[in-house]
């Protein structure tokens, strides 16, 4: 697609994600305005117990004012590799080491104005160990479901985080269902 | 969760989302921030064809600097319907009249910092007419996929949206696949 970038602004450097707005000029020689929401990206998990149990964390969203179920997940250090990145944030949310651990797919959440991707792992042989919740997170909880139960739980749009949903749908396809 | 606002800055209102940043209260009484892109949200349309081929939109996506494929998806305008949203967008982007229409879930995209839920639908009895594409979408072209071919995409990592994903596997369980 041909587009000229003739404007480029920077109008917030955040913690978690930067806006910028960009002036383009299309073929035609008109102009438009493209608003991005940098993000720089992360990893998420999907804790397969022993007993083919799923381990979820149930927390508070600040931006919905709501609690929801979601597989463990964390933004990217600078220069983390995805699946440390994962590994890391599945200990912090549930305490879990990951015996083995390997990648489903990346997605990108709303790439309309984001530049979000999720690199999406699947964890098994699981070792219990402490969570390490920062402050901000302390509401969150685990919770154990099913395969078939969280298949249910979208179906009945109580898991609606769009991360998880995708997880189980991959965890679906290697089951082979 | 107990979290006070102390204070609350819009940073940029946008066209499609809003910059936010709050400082909140713990409970301990320490500080920390909270960074909202403000979305107002959008619909998005499973479009099933007689022969059950599922219509995408092939488009470049500024954030990214790539082109996805995806399903037909806009925001909502003001006061505007999910539903007829769905129908809007189907309409101008791929020229599709929806005979019928049915709501399969809502989801958020990205929760941690965005406010964005998206109503997915699905869209049968599709009556032929005339794309009103805008400008920023000129790139925009329409593929054909069966479920089946679809479902391969997402594994082989080249469907990556996740409003996409999540819309298929919709389609799957309604299949009873």
């Amino acid at each position: 697609m041909s587009l000229k970038v003739i404007d480029h602004k920077v109008i917030y450097r955040g913690r978690v994600f930067n806006t910028i707005v960009d002036e383009v000029e299309y073929e035609s020689g008109n102009k438009g305005v493209r608003e991005v929401a940098e993000h720089f990206g992360g990893a998420v998990v999907l804790p397969v117990l022993n007993d083919g149990r799923i381990a979820f964390v149930y927390q508070y969203r600040y931006p919905l004012k709501e609690y929801l179920y979601e597989l463990p997940a964390g933004k990217l250090e600078p220069g983390e590799p995805p699946e440390e990145c994962a590994r890391r944030e599945l200990k912090e949310e549930t305490g879990y080491d990951a015996g083995r651990i390997e990648k489903l797919t990346a997605i990108y959440t709303t790439p309309g104005f984001c530049t979000e991707k999720l690199h999406i792992f699947i964890a098994r042989d699981l070792k219990d160990g402490k969570q390490q919740l920062e402050e901000g997170e302390l509401g969150l909880s685990l919770k154990y479901f099913s395969p078939a139960e969280a298949f249910d739980m979208v179906r009945r749009n109580e898991i609606v985080d769009a991360k998880t949903i995708v997880g189980l749908f991959f965890l679906e396809k290697l089951q082979g269902a």
